[in-house]
């Protein structure tokens, strides 16, 4: 799938959150890899200027539901199984870039390995530095998942 | 911290976030536990009626907060450390409640468990079948964990 | 299957671990739970005497596949997923006892949460105050875990 | 510290492990990575000839407890404060060997990624293709780590 085949899908399968798959919020799709780039808004501020935990597990989720649907398709159906996070430095935006990385892709679970870092606007974060990284496993049957 | 102070606190130190942690948001807060109820919103299910991973794990990181908070009175100074979670069965609402019992209090780390269930209005939710449990680590203090 | 069924099966799939599953390491083995006890041994300690890391994650890992047997004896083909343990506490011995729960068995899935404690020789351990908990998710099938 | 230097601390400090940090374990010994070399034996294996879940897990905790006694010698008082472990495909040996990267090194808490993979007696793993992702995370003080 391309930005553009994404952003369509999104658009019919869940519209409320079509925006958030817009192409100009993916830096890079391809096989194994998307780079998702988010503006920080005011609600996603902690007092003292950190950008919140749940915004950056957020990210996480997005990045892996965006490169599995790009993969899979059907990925509506995936459902989150497990995700791990570590927050390793202050993450102050304005923007937050998440990376993520398609490290296992079986019958039953989808592994991503992502990584998220504070940029300037519309600049490349240093990566190198993360301010967070995670592990998100996506069951790939909705079926399945739920028994 | 009664509830009404854990509000009124909320209400200096992150008024945007007041709402949330509202008296009545809390079933249950005293020492080493809390429940917490959430009425869910329609942005916060997936496609098939679902409640989105990133609700759930809004709510781990809510209850672990003002838990800590309730103990250490300066934990708007804490910062998610880590955060796990296992989702382990579907999330339907039309409420979530949220349980979370402090397992470790020490000088730098904190450690929650969190179980999350689905609830009727108003009603106790069925803890022995949880959705999601999840572990959640604070660190106690800003300098020492951004260094 | 009672501890004797479980250690028969041990002996026939798994004879060098036999030992491990003989009926007098389960306090406690019925649906859903099983308490297992195990006596520190000298290779187990880390200087300064405390219990190292890798003892307690092999008994966490221990405590589920020995519930999982019991309850769908052909677990040996179960394999472990994922895991994830905090260190909460020192762990010093001289036994350490895993109660591990049975949180989830679905039909791909299973997740067990492990809690883990030291111990006077036969005594009960202090639960409220584990040194380590952990969360085990096996994959109930050995083809598709491994696709 | 070089290999040499590891290997003569553990010698002094925990004599009886010794043999695990000998250096020609170690591939790769550099700031901020290591890469650790294990040759499979008997009692590592599952039934199925599957390297156990165990030996995964220690290799995680070795290759970090390395690399930060490397980075700071007296990493002997460092204490693992949670270990995350995601198995993605079968390990069959003969030698497993362990990249560990440091994420993080701040005051309080160190963070590092491992990845595992098989290899044939002294070859490159296939390290795109890691049979199990680990994430360890170290508290750098004894002293502040079991308050």
């Amino acid at each position: 799938m391309t930005t553009t085949d994404l952003h369509r899908y999104m658009a019919e399968a869940w519209p409320a959150k079509e925006a958030f798959y817009a192409p100009d919020r993916f830096d890079v799709l391809r096989p194994g890899f998307c780079r998702y780039r988010y503006t920080v808004g005011n609600e996603d501020f902690r007092p003292g200027g950190t950008v919140s935990g749940p915004t950056m597990m957020w990210l996480a989720d997005v990045g892996t539901y965006a490169l599995l649907l790009a993969h899979l398709g059907d990925a509506a159906l995936a459902v989150t199984t497990s995700l791990s996070i570590d927050f390793l430095r202050r993450p102050v935006g304005p923007q937050m870039v998440a990376d993520t990385e398609l490290v296992k892709l079986g019958r039953n679970l989808a592994v991503c390995r992502v990584k998220i870092a504070s940029a300037s606007v519309d600049e490349a974060p240093n990566m190198d530095k993360p301010e967070a990284v995670s592990s998100v496993t996506y069951s790939l049957s909705l079926l399945s998942a739920h028994t």
